[in-house]
C-alpha cells in the first residue's frame, strides 16, 4: 500500500474502559493508525467543559492490543486538546468519539461529552464523528453499531466533509437485521423537562438529584428522532457556528438599538 | 402599574460573589422581579456541563438587598434547571447570565458557562441573554456594560426574540464615551491553539496545565471580533439547533450510504 494510512484519534465520554470505545478502536484500526486518548473516569453530560482551574494528568495504559493508549484525568474535550498538543504533536486526520452507551440525538448533542470531543476536533479543522448507541447498559450489543460505524468511517475517509461540519451518528437499539438503513437528518427540536429529586442526607440536609423526562414535540419525518423511532441510523451534520441568521434579521427589523 | 412585572432569573459562571453578577442584578431589578441562582464557586469553561453523576446543594444567601438569592453547588446549566424546577417552580420570563469577567465572543461561546446557562434557558423556551465584558480582572469597570445591558434588556422585553434564539453580548473594555455603539454580528470563525504547560509535581510526577493562543483568521467586518476590535458592543443571535444544512446537502450529494 503506497497511500499513507490516516492517523485516527479515538476518544469517548464514558471512560477508557467502557466497551463502546473498544468497538470504535477495532473499526478505526481497519482504516488507519489509531491512538486512544480517553477520560480515566465517566464524563457523561460534561458538554464542552474544559479544565482551566486545575491541572491534568495523562497516563499510558495497555488496554487495546497494539494501539497506543492514554487515559487523561480531564473532560472529553481536554482529551482531544492534549492528544493533539502533547501526545500526537500534530493534528490527527480523523477523530472518532464513542461509541456512547446511550443516545445523543436531538438536544442531547448539547450536553454530550461524546459530541463535544468530536466538535473540539472539528473546531481545530479535523474531520470528526460522534457515535452513540441507544442503549445505556454496560453490556450493550454493539454488533449493528460496528457495522454502520465501519461504513460511515469509510465514507468520511473517501468523500470527506465540508469545513465546519462534524457528524452526530445515533444507532437504534436493535439487531442488525432489523435496522432499515441510514438517514441523513436534521436535529429534532426537543428538550428535557427536568424534575429534581429532593432527598435528605444522614444529617438532615437537603440535596437534589437530576431526573428528567425527554419531550419531543417535533413531528417532522426528517429528524433524528423520527429516524431512530423507525429503526434507521440517524446521521446529523452538526456545526459549531451558532449564529442564528433569522435572529440577525429579526433584530435588524424589530429592535431599536 | 397594571402590567405584570416579568420574573427575571439572573445567573453567571464566575460564581455568585463576582462583581459582574451584581451589575446584572441591578439592571434586572429596574425591569422586573429578580431571583438569583448562581454557582457557589467559579465555573468558567464548564460549557454545557450538567451534574448527573452526583447531587446538588442549594443554599439561600443574603447578598443582594431585597433580591431572593441562592447559591448552587453545580454548573451554570444546573443553576438554570434547578431554579426553574425547585425555586421558582415555574419558568422565568427572562434569563440574564453574566456579566462575565472576560470575553465570550466567537468560538468562546462553545466553552462558556455564561452562554450555556443562557442557552439552557432558551432551550426551555425562556428568552435569554449572556453578557460578557472583555476584561478578566476582578475589579473590572462595569459602567459601560451596565449602560448597554439596560438598553438590551429593555429591547428584549419590548420587542422579543424569535423562538430558538438567544443573544451573546460582548462589551469592549473601554470607557462608555469611547464605545461607538452596538452591532448585530455573526460569530467570527476562530479557534484556540492549545499548548499545555508541562510541569513536575513535588514527587516528580508530570502534570499539564492548559494555556493557549486565540487565533482568528476571519477578516469579515460583520463578525463579533471585528465589532469588539472597533469598540462596538457585539450582539450575536445564537441558536442551539446545530444542524448544518450545507452538510446535509453535501452528504446527500457525495456520500454513498
Amino acid at each position: 500500500m503506497t497511500k499513507e494510512r490516516p492517523i485516527i484519534l479515538v476518544t469517548n465520554d464514558d471512560g477508557i474502559i467502557s466497551p463502546g470505545i473498544k468497538v470504535l478502536v477495532e473499526v478505526a484500526a481497519e482504516f488507519g493508525d489509531v491512538i486512544v486518548v480517553a477520560p480515566d473516569s465517566p464524563q457523561s453530560g460534561m458538554g464542552h467543559a474544559i479544565t482551566i482551574e486545575s491541572m491534568l494528568r495523562v497516563e499510558k495504559v495497555d488496554l487495546f492490543e497494539g494501539i497506543p493508549s492514554y487515559q487523561c484525568s480531564g473532560t472529553p474535550v481536554d482529551c482531544v486538546k492534549i492528544a493533539t498538543d502533547k501526545i500526537l504533536k500534530r493534528k490527527p486526520d480523523l477523530c472518532l468519539s464513542g461509541i456512547n452507551h446511550g443516545s445523543n440525538s436531538s438536544i442531547n448533542v448539547i450536553y454530550s461529552g461524546t459530541m463535544s470531543a468530536a466538535m473540539e476536533a472539528s473546531i481545530s479543522g479535523v474531520k470528526a464523528i460522534g457515535f452513540s448507541l441507544q442503549d445505556f447498559s454496560f453490556d450493550a450489543d454493539f454488533t449493528a453499531s460496528k457495522h454502520f460505524a465501519r461504513i460511515i468511517v469509510q465514507q468520511i475517509l473517501e468523500n470527506g466533509l465540508p469545513n465546519g461540519c462534524l457528524l452526530n451518528v445515533n444507532i437504534p437499539k436493535a439487531p442488525l437485521e432489523d435496522i432499515n438503513g441510514m438517514r441523513i437528518c436534521r436535529q429534532a427540536m426537543a428538550q428535557w423537562e427536568e424534575s429534581y429529586d429532593e432527598r435528605k442526607d444522614p444529617r438532615g440536609g437537603t440535596y437534589y438529584w437530576l431526573t428528567g423526562k425527554f419531550i419531543c414535540k417535533d413531528n417532522g419525518e426528517d429528524t433524528d428522532e423520527w429516524a431512530l423511532a423507525n429503526n434507521y441510523v440517524s446521521i446529523v451534520p452538526v456545526q459549531y457556528d451558532l449564529t442564528n441568521q433569522h435572529g440577525m434579521r429579526f433584530l435588524n427589523k424589530y429592535w431599536d438599538l
